[in-house]
């Protein structure tokens, strides 16, 4: 009964095999062999139009180049007040930037408010350089507590880019999980609604080590190639990268882990509405199951075997919680097994 | 006969079989795992002391991430004129140290020469703050050009070091050839002869992507935990890492794996020495071959199927080179077949 | 009727005289003259202890060095949400400290409020990696809205960095105000209370252009010199920021000038208190006085030749604002005269 | 008879005045006052075409922020092997363009060798990301030694530039003394020779602190203003560089105090031309002579009151120098006397 994170998995097996494949003979290093080709080449396929890839070793690095690549000096960059990138990169954005800074903005659900982004965007007037200058917007897709933006909801953030004239960053860590939940394709999901550079995670969904750092608009890309060798994330034999995304990709394996991993993550849910001991914190909509126990229970899961962590509670959330409860938080995978999920609904009954 | 670089061969068998093995089940993250422990402690068992060790991505992040642990304002890295750290690494060590500088220092056979060491130090006199401050001492182990610093040769550098004050770094994204040319133990090539810091490289060697940072102080390391994290540089899944070097380390099998490459570029070496076209450039002590050839033969070769790099003569060497002639730079590795080395050597006849 | 800043102020003529006179002749550059030395030891008699000073041109520099002196890889600084290093200076902290980010604190007046500060600090739990790690507190001596903190408001915030095992820096741009208004030496206002670090201003309060950065152990201030050298910091003809400093300092100039300013910054509150078309936003401590008027009347002071700035309602204050009405900030200085500020609160009535 | 550096003068009287004249009033702050705006505009009529332009706080600062302007991930900066940049600037180049790396290259008489110049850049090919890439060529005038560019070598230098498709720079810190000893315009010694960004330095020549960057292009300086701010180096009261460079312009006051520390250096040269006991390295074209004399005399002037440095010999002069000699600097600036001269003269006979 693991719920700690989807990145305690390991590797699918056809993902795996996939990389053992590769084990023999000779290829060219850097990124410039066939495979890495092909495989770059295939991902101007699934984005249906001509993108600049670049594979990288963790989601904190391809988050962290593509705001290196839309650096201003002074630059401000707009996340959610709970994104991944201001809670638990250590501070690699601020580094790789130089110093720019990630102002968090307030939003229900996990999700950046439209009226709140532009009120903090307004407080950087141009040309004020006391302040600084906006240099990027960032939105998590799924979100850090597995919830989705509405198309409609990127169009919103991505109109209000377009109008400050700044690109838009999608951290897509759990970017399958999202486009399975919303039943879109990644071009739908990203530039169809105004994104322009996707940090393309696959490690969560079934890799060992699989990031791609995606920009729609190969222009903006130009200088990347110096900032991923200077920034020591380009690999020697890049194929044990491109090997697993082409596992990854085939057959829409990625989607299939993805939609597993969701089912599992509904069924805990509902098992959960059913259970008189817990409630759910809010809608999950992926793979990330948010619910509210006594302090107690937390602990008598975890003597049964349970692996889950506590979580603050969110500042930008509805739920209650009482003194003697506490928030879980239970994260499923491609990796999860439906008698491990049944199993622990038991224990909640 | 692929000749271009040791990181164009893929994984040994026994690490790729390791690998897959490990794919299924749950384990903790972020380097936390029972697997990443226990294959810590090895590492105290190979180096017969207590070290800290920290897994990376590349080699390049190995090199940056020692410079920036021992990082000063102003600081100033003496290595050598022909280091990859200064020619290969597209900046990354001054990025990750916010600035310092590398001062190349000269020396016969890519080994630096501690007379021009002491007075390049004495540059950057005490107190003298116009001109920065020394910060750390790198040598390259085994050397770019397949050459290796002996017992004696380190000694005197690292006597330097102390003199000056300065931790020593080791290179050693070849450490493990240049260990089975010596015949010394990693206690006996580092900490034992006064190196502080090792860069221990295994990708080159026959894993996918296995590099290690080893202080031999493990108080120098306090930061490091931060510094990786900060530098993108932590894996979620670290167990593809810990895994590798669990089977690349059992039995000796990395330094059999070395020995291999080793010898056929000892082949390739008394092939050369045999033929009337082509003279070694300096006799080779590790997995690197550099010979001189004519212009027309090297055309010829890769006509042949032989894939290698034309080399720049470095500026320390004491080879000669006419108009018609070329440097050529032949790497083996743990893949190199006898057979391919043979035809190789045959086309030289 | 400027009240714009105290930086619109021109400087003293006893301390241009003092700079004049400095012109003629020779003098050791980059800080190493008699002069030099002779300031330096004047802060020492200054702070009642032996510190370490610096001379650096801008009160955005003492304060991005200061933080850039106890930094550390993935550090975070806690400083008041409307503290000047978060608010004005475009990033020169998160630069200067190659990435650190700064943590706005919440509290009322202008005053980091204990309780939030310890809250905020406790979500960076000892070794959890990925938040980051503490470096540092900052408060602002007198604060941004012109209000002091008490020496006992001090001293909360010191054992909080003491148990926190953090440093504390004070941002001393009107350091002399806060310290006339609390009627303390800057010993009693700073190390007694367990201030580690001040930026020390002397430009708003009379000079052209002097700032120190004081370390009240001078342990602390090792790899300074490098630090600021490297910043651009370091001036050759260091007598010009001297001569102002001796100017400044000799038969207690800056308290006058202080005095002078705070007094005017009363008398300006005095009038507004006795007018029925505005209202203190609160009560005024040093030499900033913010107060509420209708928009039409700052329209109309404005036409009448005084100059001020409207300002955001900080987050913190407990004043209220109607639609047609707006906050301005009157700053008065060394420099403020006693018929500007009667000719002021005349159009007021 | 203070020969130390052009440093240890202090200020101009007619600068020193003007600076006392503007201690009165208000103005407004941080570069928008109307007197910074006609400077500003001065500098427009003075290089005879419209340039933007930043006062810094010192020459440090100005060479920094220039490389920081064009700066490039990897980047790669050409420079003299003795340009102060490199040898004296404590790694503020590298700080502000975190971690661009400077490339020393060899010229005879402190002036880059064109033929050297473009051996270093060919060093970095397009495209072969692990070098890093080259992002500006800077020179000094006058260079280090005392030695001018002649137009045509300014002009052969900015042709590779072009070639190359790099900004170039100039290193002005003694930019007054260069044009009096070419007897050329600023326009002619700059943009018109293909020169695109000047730190244009008056510290050295007569200033306090006044130190300008000059775009000859503005729209290579649209970031600047940011730039410039997070570097700490926007003054507040921003009039006190202003009215320096007022009076510094007026009335050519600037090129009468070149001409005289030109004409002082001169001075210096005929006398040792003539002395038995000293010869020149070589013939000094602006304010700086370097002669050759015994270790014991150089004893026995400083003895005698003379203040000067020792200096290495640089590594691309022709000078020889036997066991028991030295090579000494004199440096006369704006304030040196005829009698001082002639005293040191005299010392040499």
């Amino acid at each position: 009964m693991i719920f700690a994170s989807d990145n305690w998995a390991g590797v699918h097996q056809a993902i795996s095999e996939r990389l053992a494949q590769e084990a023999g003979g000779f290829s060219v290093a850097y990124g410039d062999s066939q495979l890495d080709k092909a495989i770059e080449q295939r991902f101007n396929q699934l984005f249906e139009k001509e993108v600049a890839v670049f594979f990288v070793a963790t989601g904190t690095a391809a988050n962290a180049l593509a705001l290196a690549s839309v650096n201003r000096p002074g630059g401000v960059v707009f996340c959610h007040r709970e994104a991944h990138m201001i809670e638990d990169e250590c501070g690699a954005p601020e580094f790789f930037t130089h110093g720019a800074r990630l102002v968090p903005v307030d939003g229900l659900l996990g999700r950046i408010d439209p009226v709140a982004l532009e009120s903090e965007i307004n407080r950087f007037p141009a040309d004020f350089i006391h302040a600084g200058q906006p240099m990027a917007i960032s939105i998590t897709q799924s979100t850090e507590i597995g919830t989705v933006y509405q198309p409609d909801q990127i169009l919103e953030i991505s109109a209000i880019a377009k109008r400050q004239g700044l690109p838009l960053h999608m951290d897509g860590a759990r970017f399958a999980n999202a486009l399975v939940a919303l039943d879109l394709s990644p071009a739908q999901m990203t530039w169809k609604l105004g994104v322009d550079i996707i940090s393309f995670g696959a490690t969560k969904n079934g890799c060992w080590c699989a990031e791609a750092l995606v920009f729609t608009n190969p222009d903006m890309a130009g200088d990347l190639p110096y900032i991923r060798k200077r920034a020591a994330q380009l690999f020697s034999k890049t194929r044990f990268i491109a090997s697993q995304f082409d596992a990854y990709l085939n057959d829409d394996l990625w989607l299939e882990l993805a939609a597993h991993a969701n089912l599992m993550a509904q069924r805990l849910a509902d098992g959960i509405q059913q259970s008189s001991q817990a409630h759910l914190a809010w809608k999950p909509e992926t793979n990330e199951v948010f619910c509210v126990i006594k302090q107690s229970l937390s602990s008598d899961l975890r003597e049964q075997g349970a692996v889950f962590h506590e979580w603050n509670l969110p500042h930008t959330c509805l739920a209650e919680i009482s003194e003697d409860e506490v928030l879980i938080r239970l994260v499923t995978s491609f990796a999860s097994e439906t008698r491990q999920i049944d199993r622990f609904i038991e224990l909640l009954k």
